[in-house]
């Protein structure tokens, strides 16, 4: 039986939504579903989520953006959170992901799973550690039952995806905390179930009871992005014995979930110097039967607090022609402060400029038709053609506001070169 | 007779300023003048200038940065380019170019000199167009004495690096705006001298008359950025007969200028897809014979207006890794206005953050040592230390400002996943 035939959730999902998708994507379905089945492409969406449009992940379908929104304990205010979704809709994102760690999650939750209309994802770990942490009580105390009823109870509410860190051995994790790393883990989700494990000895729940968690997603097509604990976080740590014994498990337990009817993704770094993007990227690819890959960056440099969206945008660009289908954004308020509603628009764009740069290094036709239309407008200097064209049309609008009557740009003006060779000149 | 034998301006810059350049570049002072000799490395710097701090430009020295400032005639304010240039120095740019082209071009130049200890370049061919523009009458009036007479006075005044678009041949401005290019010529000065050539039906008098030029840039140290262009302005027409023509003449003429006792630097692209970006680079470094390259970008997106300066991060980080040595900013108000001071802090910084991403992936000595003092103080939750590896410290302060008093971020608080992990705790 094939996946689709296993999942009962995706198949309807496919039968409602398949053509509409086909078109936007402008792949055929029948290879769409045998990509679902190959487990090389997923459908986000769950069918308890009202109103969400599912979206393909997985190329050759295109590039997705997701952007992470949610509270903190410093910063955690609801009406700030209504603002950030909003702006990752409008800015072009094409899932969020709520990472809310104070405040009443459920209802944060909810009240964003209500407001979008795209893809959610949640870390459910961080709402079961949340009882104990506000309580001052420590992450070992965590009852594993606790967990899987928080991801049972975030399925039902219609969490579309969920990072699960399922990748985490005790081995892994006890050769990045002790093992040479200079940053040891710097994942929250890995950070947690690692003390979880080094305090109480145990092998990591969320490995050992996986066929619990595929049991819950199958049911509600809640994709499985299977989290990267040991991602590097720092350049000099990328690629070390940790990382890969990760991402092994990742790729053995991905091969499992398909077999089960459940979809999953694969998280990647992480800061990675830009010379190892590549074989990382291909490298992760590989060992996990090229699972859609969902990275974070990579960044490129350690040293750019404050402007981490461009570091990410350097290794997103590089990383999607390696193969990456999906890019976590990074803010500039990234390693700093949680981000606000302008460094989430930042934090999509600059994605968006990444996912760009890789398509039209990919040759792919939307990617060349949309570059061509610019051109196009720029040699006629056509400037409603060139802000339709480009990436972003609001931001076109408001730059050329105080010279919007003159044909040429206010940097250059008579000395337009475009102008200054027309014959009729 | 070698070109430090030749030219008396760069031998008593290399006594005054060489010891202290060898210390801060990490480079004994003898490969300093052997790669200046072999023209792969050039020390900006006119003794005109007065207090002109001057700077090498070449690997393995470190990757330089400019900032184009200047006036157009839609934004015409000397009170913003005075703050644009401060700005700039701040931000951590080596250099500035003025490139004005609106009010009083000569009190504009002087003011920045005085002002600023950073080398300055500028495009003399613009002020000899401004006084036909200004007054109505086509580019083809211009006579080359005023071209050359421009020049030479620039030279006097102290202009540290000009671009002098020499490699410009009839041929090559031909195929460019007849051949089949989506956007023909998009160099200003390269379209001036295009019609000049075009209207006049004469060769380029800059090629022509390459050893005038030579005359006057060897007696005050004139650094030549030899300019393309003919660079592509879409990445669709990267890399065709036309750049290649022009950058075949560079590569002759920077020989040429070499011989004669005059440094050369070379313009590249300009807009180029990803997966063009290396070969462009290495192709242009070996027609110029290894000569400091000093490129605009590459732009590796079309469609990124108001977002330019992440495009151009992108293009010059795998620039760096190919053989770039000299990035020129692009702000984010490039395609569409004239940058105003914040946009010259974002182009710097973007530029900054794509030197870094470069010589982190080329191992340099001082990139990593940079790298591994952010590291080391993220593990010791050390912001202080943060604080001062960062590309841009005032930026870690102004963001931290809210929340300094906490010893973990305002993204994680509680969640920091370094603080998880202590045994202490």
């Amino acid at each position: 039986m094939s996946l689709l035939e296993k999942n009962a959730a995706l198949r309807s999902l496919v039968e409602q939504y398949g053509a509409s998708l086909a078109q936007a994507e402008g792949l055929p379905l029948d290879s769409i579903c045998e990509a679902l089945n190959a487990g090389t492409m997923v459908l986000l969406g769950n069918p308890a989520h009202a109103n969400v449009r599912p979206i393909l992940v997985g190329q050759p379908a295109s590039i997705k953006i997701n952007a992470n929104l949610g509270t903190s304990p410093l910063c955690n205010c609801p009406t700030t959170e209504a603002k950030k979704l909003q702006a990752a809709i409008e800015s072009g994102a094409h899932t969020v992901m709520d990472l809310s760690i104070a405040g009443d999650l459920d209802a944060l939750r909810q009240n964003m799973l209500r407001q979008c209309p795209l893809p959610v994802g949640t870390v459910p770990m961080y709402s079961a550690a949340q009882v104990l942490l506000d309580a001052d009580k420590p992450i070992e105390e965590l009852n594993p039952d606790a967990l899987f009823d928080e991801i049972a109870k975030q399925a039902r509410q219609g969490v579309d995806f969920m990072t699960v860190h399922c990748g985490l051995t005790q081995r892994g994790a006890a050769w990045a905390a002790e093992g040479g790393r200079v940053l040891g883990i710097v994942s929250r989700g890995g950070a947690l179930l690692a003390r979880w494990m080094r305090e109480n000895n145990k092998e990591n729940p969320l490995l050992e009871q996986f066929d619990r968690l595929l049991d819950i997603a199958r049911e509600y097509n809640v994709t499985l992005s299977l989290g990267d604990g040991l991602r590097p976080g720092a350049g000099v740590d990328a690629g070390d014995a940790a990382q890969w014994e990760e991402v092994i498990t990742l790729g053995r337990l991905a091969q499992h979930a398909l077999a089960a009817g459940v979809q999953c993704m694969i998280e990647g770094p992480g800061h990675v110097a830009l010379n190892q993007v590549e074989a990382q990227i291909k490298g992760i690819k590989k060992l996990t039967h090229g699972a859609p890959l969902y990275v974070l960056g990579p960044l490129t440099v350690d040293t750019a607090a404050g402007y981490d969206h461009i570091a990410g945008a350097i290794g997103g660009a590089l990383g999607v022609v390696a193969g990456v289908d999906f890019l976590c954004y990074l803010t500039p308020a990234e390693h700093l402060t949680l981000p606000d509603e302008a460094d989430v628009r930042a934090g999509v764009m600059a994605s968006r400029v990444a996912a760009q740069a890789g398509e039209v290094a990919l040759g792919t036709q939307r990617a060349l038709a949309r570059e061509a239309a610019m051109n196009k407008a720029r040699m006629a200097l056509d400037w409603e053609g060139m802000k339709q064209a480009a990436l972003d049309p609001a931001m076109v609008e408001k730059r050329r506001e105080a010279h919007k009557k003159e044909d040429v740009c206010a940097m250059c003006g008579k000395f337009c070169a475009v102008k200054m060779l027309r014959k009729e000149n």
